[in-house]
């Protein structure tokens, strides 16, 4: 259930609702540095504590001691499959549907192309202009690399009047980076099956934090992101998934020995694999799979629902600090109010954007920047508290009032993430 | 120097060599199971003792305590650049033309269409039929998503007659996996550019263990992998190679934002990255790359040329013992006797090779086995001792007198590498 937050809140409220949250006792299940109040989860997610021993074990047994035994003694060649199967249970697939390969933009590749040669008759594929940029750029590569096929770039408002005879895809971000405003995935990939489209759904900004239902909507294919709110690790392995019931159907362009039905037998052509393992390249990091499954094994132990409610509380709380307190130094939000249509951020518009985040971040406070004048607050239920986003809005308020932000060292713009 | 092997040589006379071996001292520098003759270090490198307490930096410092300021403090996002610049120096490259990045499949992939791309009045890919088989797959796949394109795989010996005004790129595996045989890879690039054609090499069996000269034999392109000789752990990232020659006309067909010549500008439409990063696809797995760099690293501490005389020997040493002891039991030589034609590896055809290598891994001997008669037996000069060879040798002969080869539990096969 979300918690209430009362009309006048204060710093003590705040450690009155850590104190009763439910999830209140999963932040020690991490490292998380005491001095800093993290709220960039949405960029790079925090350490589980439990990861740490996990790669030791990885690292000094099973590779320094065991070799190359492990791909069978300890089932690496398995680990894409078994960390799939785990990463489907979050997000409402079958387990023989998601597989960890690869980056989130060579998975959007892979299977953007994919359905393109599988709708030959069809020359489009359809995207929100507001898309994140590597989905944006993945699908101008593709559509440049196959003769006669164009890239329908629309705003979020147009997207069901750009579904046509012509669309072979529609390729949407669920959670937007930079609002957090939420797609209602069910029902555009209604309207893309309607028009006899394929529809493909990047999971980065929602993926371990939100309740997805794949399956229920119907969805054909997804891609998602394994270090964000999975907490996989910096540049973790991504995910995709496949519909059962187009694994048939759809090919995976990069054909790698992996994908093979039999990687070992070393035959001349491909043939590939039955089901989601055909959707791998060449061998993984075993490593970087290790770290993003005990992250994931983690979050299987918390109910999926109890993180969203905690994601709208905490979201929730913010806005009402932000609409008190922050509004007065021309702060405006940039996310939706209502909680149904927002992931675990709140976005605020201001003209110093750059300069309030490198100020937040000098002062202990993590937010991220966003172009063009966008400070993102990321809340990851995992380990975000109450207390945190009250000291977040309470720094901001600091800064604003001492000028922190106009800091003439921020004129260049040095910061990355 | 390469070392002279007696010509009645015993274990003893192994030990001797061992212990005025100039590279002797670098086996200590590996996490070494004692208990077994590690002879697949061409298949998995071993650990090197510095890339634990690497790893447990990483993760417990950068990633758990600094958490996203490590892009910018640790220097993640220079990474990629920063280990490809150091394998640079093991494969005869620039520093700024080397980048790891995503696995080797897909290296080739992004490489080979971005090849043939380049050349569109040239519609052939030469490859030779015995190349890896992940070089045959991912060039089918290519071929069979770009239209027009075809491969034309000939044996190694029509190479060179196979190269003619169609082929826009010759794509070869420099070091062959199953007999260790090396490409002459300076003639076949001349022999490429006179038809006009590109040249992509893959590296894989070559990297770390041989001297490399990329921009001394001309070549355009390669790709290898980081987990053989490199020693950079299960599913290391690759690497690939474009020559400064080609880095503003060839375009990597997968777009990503880290490829980006502004990544955190969030602009709207692809602007390649000057050089070598435009090859980057999304954010890559920091702990897999901090595990290959530590062992790049202990690689740049030795002499290469020292290296591949001790494979030549380690090699000599084992084709000297197998024309002694084995070849009574139908083993026959698959490797090039001229050590100026192999690889660190001595393969052996036998009618049951499938057998005998699983025998001797269960007598603690690790060769690997290859479709469809091969014992391959990679000797690691970083780590692999004379007296190794011996031992492998001697175990062989034990398995073979015992027909323990024959075991009926052989009969399923379950070896995965």
């Amino acid at each position: 259930m979300t918690a209430t937050i009362p009309e006048t809140v204060d710093r003590p409220a705040c450690i009155r609702l850590d104190e009763s949250d439910p999830l209140g006792h999963v932040r020690a299940r991490f490292c998380m540095p005491e001095s800093v109040v993290y709220m960039d989860g949405n960029s790079l997610g925090a350490l589980p504590a439990q990861t740490q021993p996990r790669l030791a074990h990885v690292v000094d047994n099973e590779w320094g001691a065991a070799l190359v035994r492990s791909w069978t003694d300890a089932q690496w060649i398995d680990a894409p499959l078994r960390a799939g199967a785990k990463i489907a249970r979050l997000v409402g697939a079958h387990e023989d549907e998601v597989l960890v390969s690869d980056t989130t933009t060579v998975n959007l590749f892979k299977l953007a192309t994919a359905a393109l040669q599988a709708r030959p008759s069809r020359r489009v594929l359809v995207t929100e202009r507001e898309n994140f940029p590597t989905d944006l750029y993945v699908t101008e590569g593709i559509t440049t690399l196959l003769p006669g096929r164009v890239a329908r770039v629309v705003d979020r408002a147009s997207l069901r009047d750009a579904l046509d005879e012509d669309v072979a895809l529609l390729a949407l971000t669920e959670v937007d980076f930079r609002t957090g405003e939420v797609h209602a995935m069910a029902e555009l990939t209604e309207a893309a099956h309607t028009a006899g489209a394929l529809v493909l759904w990047d999971l980065s900004h929602s993926a371990g934090v939100l309740p997805i239902d794949l399956d229920g909507a119907g969805a054909d294919l997804a891609a998602g992101c394994g270090y964000k709110y999975l907490n996989g690790g910096p540049g973790a392995p991504a995910f995709l998934f496949v519909s059962r019931r187009l694994q048939e159907e759809l090919r995976n362009p990069i054909q790698g020995f992996l994908g093979h039905e039999a990687p070992f037998a070393m035959e001349p052509a491909y043939r590939p694999a039955r089901g989601i393992r055909s959707w791998m390249t060449s061998s993984p990091s075993i490593i970087a799979i290790a770290a993003l499954e005990s992250a994931v094994d983690l979050a299987l132990e918390l109910d999926i629902e109890q993180v969203a409610d905690k994601a709208r509380s905490l979201t929730q709380l913010f806005i009402h600090l932000a609409d008190a307190r922050l509004a007065r130094f021309g702060f405006e939000l940039a996310s939706p109010r209502d909680p149904g249509r927002r992931g675990a951020q709140v976005s605020l518009h201001h003209r110093s954007a750059y300069g309030v985040v490198r100020a937040l971040i000098d002062r202990g406070v993590v937010p991220d920047f966003r172009n063009p004048d966008i400070c993102r607050f990321g809340m990851a239920p995992l380990y975000t508290r109450y207390v945190d986003v009250w000291d977040a809005v309470q720094r901001t308020v600091e800064v604003m009032e001492a000028g922190s932000h106009a800091d003439p060292s921020y004129a260049e713009r040095s910061y990355v993430t």
